[in-house]
């Protein structure tokens, strides 16, 4: 142990990775506020505007609309342990590495698993759910929006119409969507709905927040088994949320100052103009990418998913160095593939606050220059003029 | 929904309850600062000095310790989580509300559960936990070291020996007892031991310090069934935590920035510095609440835990209002009674950062002020006499 450590003085960087993203400077500030106590009516009345402000985001007029105490993940296994029991025929289709998460996950709670499994890079077709459908009667179907490993935007209107009609719930993960892309939980029936606070929603990773439809929370409350787990038991999580405000755990109470700060900030900015920005500038990005010869992984082009891109590595490219430089010599994080995809694909988030022109004319510059690119100046001129 | 929602500004709080504790200065610092993304190699170093200051307070050597991304609660359901599978015969002390939940989790996990209750506000004693291993072989025996619904500090040392010779893990829940208290993990053979950041190691809440000693590690590699939860599964974390580097959530990074920050805190204040001030700071609260003829709930004076101490309410007193009256005309939060305890006493917390003497002396003013106590000279005087 040395007598001293190094002072806390991490280099700047500009995260344009899957997450964490950038986080603005009212929500850093808003982690360092002193802190009340879990049980403050300050507190209190907090926790109340993160839920009205977090019904408007996810699109819903959901009661049981809240945080859970942990990341995305948490979220994802909330979504699913509250509502399964052992033995549960669930449908969950897998399009990347999520995808594969959320069947590993409703394993885990000892639900009988049926797959639907697409090529990564590909949405799940609705015909595929229509055809498991029809050898299996799930209680639940799970699907990822925004599959972080790949870059897709999945569709969500068709599928959710087959699930209501076979009877099971409909279970979407957003944890790359939320605050960046539509979601609209209501338009798309969707009965449970999880996110992370660490991607297009620009604070910190630390809560995941959920809602609950009534049908989910009725199946919720009809279930004859206790929850496996007590942290993520969504009736105790309500107590304290809820109007019972009892004791289930100690709230974070600083993320949720920046949960409460980024949501306001999302409100402030409005929900359709937010949509547009993140659209627009995955757009200049993939414009200027594509004049430079880097081709996105995703081939349709109504399936990239606005928050992230995955670009193709090319031919004969270090890609592990190139993000090592660009890194060290831009202060700037992209991310590798993941699973399948590794070592095929870059990741460029683009999501919340690092979603501006600045972000995607800068990445473009320093890809030019690592990857000795000659066609570097067409690549900025024509994401520049997306923002004519 | 309003238009604007009012500007997060909430009023100064001096927080003596019973968590969260009040967050110095320069670890709020640490919650502001930029984030690192979860794989960078600086964040990965950061990583790295946590484990490094995390093993001198824990006081062990042991490989696996590190963060679970949660509270204290989630401390403890990966602590029972990891090693329980169904069916395995457990014993669990309990004196309070939180050896109360230790039993619930173990029977979330199907474990078949003894307990060994005590009246609430007396440690356990080992001759009870003598007696209930001759009836049961666990394969663990849990047990609170500092109950904070009660104010009771537990001693470990027979209780772990009893637990070894019976062939059994010993499972200790730290939260309100590590970095205030000597926990001394490998002394007093603990196997598991987890805590949480916002009592006495003073940063907020939001992740669980946890560690397993070679034998827990090996109950947890020896099971037959997977952990029930992803979230949880120590092999997943330690994937990321350990040497794999292996994406399994993404780090809370600007908490363990600023648990690392409070970690430095403590390193430089010392341990055995840093457990005399909790004592002398709780000792001068304890002379000058009982100069004012309020008494401590425990009676065992050995029994008394530093960093929260339990006050009966004095007769006729309508303890809620006084607490109400403390928050609103103080700014001073201090916690009520929980569980059996609930209306019977105040709990006062001396934890981390704010043990110190203005946080007694101006305690004992304001209750005096408050209960219109007409011996507050004598309390002050007793107390501040402790700082001589």
């Amino acid at each position: 142990m040395p007598d001293a450590l190094p002072q806390l003085n991490p280099s700047p960087r500009l995260l344009l990775g899957p997450g964490p993203s950038q986080i603005a400077p009212r929500v850093l500030q808003a982690c360092a506020t002193p802190l009340l106590g879990y049980l403050d009516p300050e507190y209190i009345q907090m926790m109340d505007d993160v839920q009205v402000l977090l019904r408007e985001v996810f699109e819903t007029e959901n009661e049981w609309t809240f945080c859970v105490p942990g990341t995305g993940m948490a979220g994802m296994e909330a979504a699913l342990i509250n509502v399964l029991e052992p033995g549960d025929p669930v449908l969950i289709c897998v399009a990347g590495v999520f995808g594969d998460r959320m069947a590993n996950v409703a394993e885990r709670c000892g639900a009988e698993v049926t797959r639907v499994d697409v090529p990564w890079g590909t949405a799940v077709p609705a015909e595929k759910v229509h055809e498991a459908l029809q050898s299996v009667q799930p209680k639940l179907v799970g699907i990822v929006h925004a599959e972080t490993s790949t870059g897709v935007l999945q569709p969500l209107s068709e599928i959710g119409a087959l699930a209501h009609e076979a009877g099971a719930l409909f279970l979407v993960d957003c944890v790359t969507s939320l605050g960046g892309v539509p979601v609209g939980v209501d338009a798309h029936g969707i009965d449970i709905a999880y996110s992370g606070t660490q991607k297009c929603l620009g604070a910190p990773p630390s809560l995941a927040p959920i809602t609950f439809s009534p049908s989910a929370v009725e199946a919720f409350q009809a279930r004859k088994t206790p929850v496996q787990s007590f942290y993520l038991d969504i009736g105790q999580i309500w107590r304290y949320w809820g109007s019972e405000r009892a004791y289930h755990q100690t709230g974070m109470i600083n993320m949720t100052y920046a949960l409460r700060e980024a949501l306001v900030m999302i409100h402030e900015e409005g929900l359709e103009a937010r949509f547009a920005r993140h659209r627009r500038n995955q757009q200049a990005l993939l414009s200027g990418a594509q004049a430079m010869g880097l081709e996105p992984a995703v081939e349709d082009p109504a399936a990239r998913l606005p928050s992230l891109t995955t670009l193709r590595i090319p031919e004969g490219i270090n890609e592990a160095a190139v993000r090592g430089s660009l890194l060290n010599d831009y202060g700037i994080e992209i991310g590798g593939g993941l699973g399948q995809l590794a070592g095929k694909v870059w990741r460029v988030g683009l999501m919340g606050y690092a979603s501006q022109r600045s972000s995607v004319m800068l990445l473009l510059a320093a890809l030019g220059d690592l990857l000795k690119n000659e066609r570097v100046d067409e690549g900025l001129a024509a994401a520049a003029a997306l923002y004519d």
